[in-house]
């Protein structure tokens, strides 16, 4: 079933142990919905400046992600510079400019309406709580945030948060929300403020699913599933590896008939599988050239990786 | 088939958010021998002073281990205190007192010479390199180490790596010991200077084991497999989680009929059982009061959290 995603669509600088790479094809939402574009249809709203040309649109088109949600406006992209020189998990910016972002409204186009999925990608809460409350009607709501968010804009956040399903963050990230630096404890405070289900990714170590499922006629039940990530011989550039994960995930479970705990479990491993493979390139580029065999050949390899038998 | 392990029996006061404790027995051999001990028979080879007297004694007693090699003399055992406020996942060490460790010349006992398993625990290496010479004839032989060893006394333990099968050591660990921040590189590397098999604990995010197997008539595969930590509620004290890791990990490898690739992945998950036991009391408390079927059932518990199915 399709999905709608809201968030950035932008260009990025980057430089890390392997090179660097001027204005690269970026953004939340890009990587997000290039990694959910193998498992079901993907919706894009965002914002681009005139920077953003036909050689840009044809990356989503190759995929089949609908565009229409894209709005083009006067000015430039969204732009980010960041390295990651003395440590592969963690980015140093250099600089954003938020550009044609900063006065963003985004529009919902009627032929997204129907969308049973949403994702509300990284960006300013009071947007992501916008697009939410135009699409009351969705079956599942996940959305990812940032220490930013966090720390300056927690009201707006909390907002958000009471409308989630499932919120997607890293592990420093549901710390500071919770102010509890242990990681069950700080999991439980965080589901209490609206997402029944929480994902804590762990970079390099992969990620933790915090889960609640009531099975017929029984009690609530917690869950905990924790996926690996896969040791990699060389991680070129870790941009967009949790969006990556969330479109590996939130693809997978939009695509399932039910969304049983066993289709919890095995989106937590596609997650891992999509975050793994946009690594091993710069920008979007392994995104673009991966293929789904790829994908379920890695898939067993993470199975491998973890399974006793 | 009974081990043998030669390591620290120690005092220990330490500080965690959870409180203080004064002179706990400690030491890398004593958290080795109690959690192996669940699994098969250990021996002990170590050195305590005049401050080590029955109710010491009958810790070990009670799990059946063996300390005909454990020497007694004048001075006062092995003195470490630590702790562990700003972060549960590095101990701030305040004191550490060789005492009788100074001089010590470890002394193997005729009744443990048939040992087919040998466990180094982190000492200095010119003590593992001797127990190692003098039990040539050893099926497996496993060891430890730790920064300070790597940082300054790098000589001799790259000849106690030449005698190993199996090397267990942390992530930063690995990193410095190879010169190399990438997990598989580095892995690669220390493989090369010995032990055809890695462990490398992740701490709260588990440990990785690095391996290869050469099958009937085949040519060798490697191998790699990660185990899970279990999320804890309380971590009340981590001192010896990782000697208690190789406890439960070397104890399970001894007492399998035969060295398969799945018995190494059940190994890894004994380890992760072990040290997560460990955590959560004081100093070896929890080890004392443990029972094989709890063992078990967490082995269980660790396996829902990483299996698909």
């Amino acid at each position: 079933m399709p999905i709608t995603v809201v968030g950035s669509v932008a260009y990025d600088s980057i430089e890390t142990p392997a090179g660097r790479r001027e204005r690269c094809l970026g953004g939340a939402a890009t990587y997000f919905s290039l990694a959910a574009s193998f498992f079901t249809s993907v919706r894009v709203i965002a914002v681009v400046g005139e920077d953003f040309g036909p050689e840009q649109e044809a990356v989503f088109a190759a995929r089949h992600i609908d565009t229409r949600g894209i709005e083009h406006t006067a000015g430039k992209s969204f732009f980010w510079e960041g390295s990651y020189l003395e440590n592969l998990n963690e980015a140093k910016t250099h600089n954003t400019e938020l550009n044609v972002f900063a006065a963003f409204e985004p529009k919902i186009p009627a032929a997204y309406r129907d969308s049973d999925f949403l994702f509300l990608a990284n960006i300013d809460p009071v947007l992501q709580r916008r697009v939410r409350e135009v699409m009351p009607q969705v079956k599942l709501v996940a959305g990812d945030t940032m220490n930013y968010w966090i720390k300056d804009h927690r009201p707006a956040l909390l907002e958000v948060l009471k409308g989630l399903d499932v919120l997607l963050i890293n592990d420093a990230e549901v710390r500071m929300l919770s102010g509890d630096n242990n990681l069950v404890h700080a999991a439980r405070a965080v589901r209490s403020m609206g997402p029944r289900t929480l994902v804590v990714k762990h970079g390099e170590y992969g990620a933790t699913l915090f889960h609640e499922t009531t099975p017929k006629g029984g009690s609530a039940e917690r869950r905990t599933f924790r996926a690996p990530a896969m040791p990699l011989e060389e991680v070129v550039d870790p941009t967009g590896a949790g969006d990556s994960f969330a479109g590996g995930f939130f693809g997978y479970l939009a695509a399932q008939p039910e969304l049983t705990p066993a289709a919890y479990r095995r989106a937590m491993f596609y997650g891992s599988v999509m975050g793994s493979f946009a690594c091993e390139r710069f920008g979007t580029e392994r995104l673009q050239q991966l293929s789904r065999p790829e994908i379920d050949a890695r898939f067993n390899v993470f199975r491998e990786l973890t399974h006793l038998d």
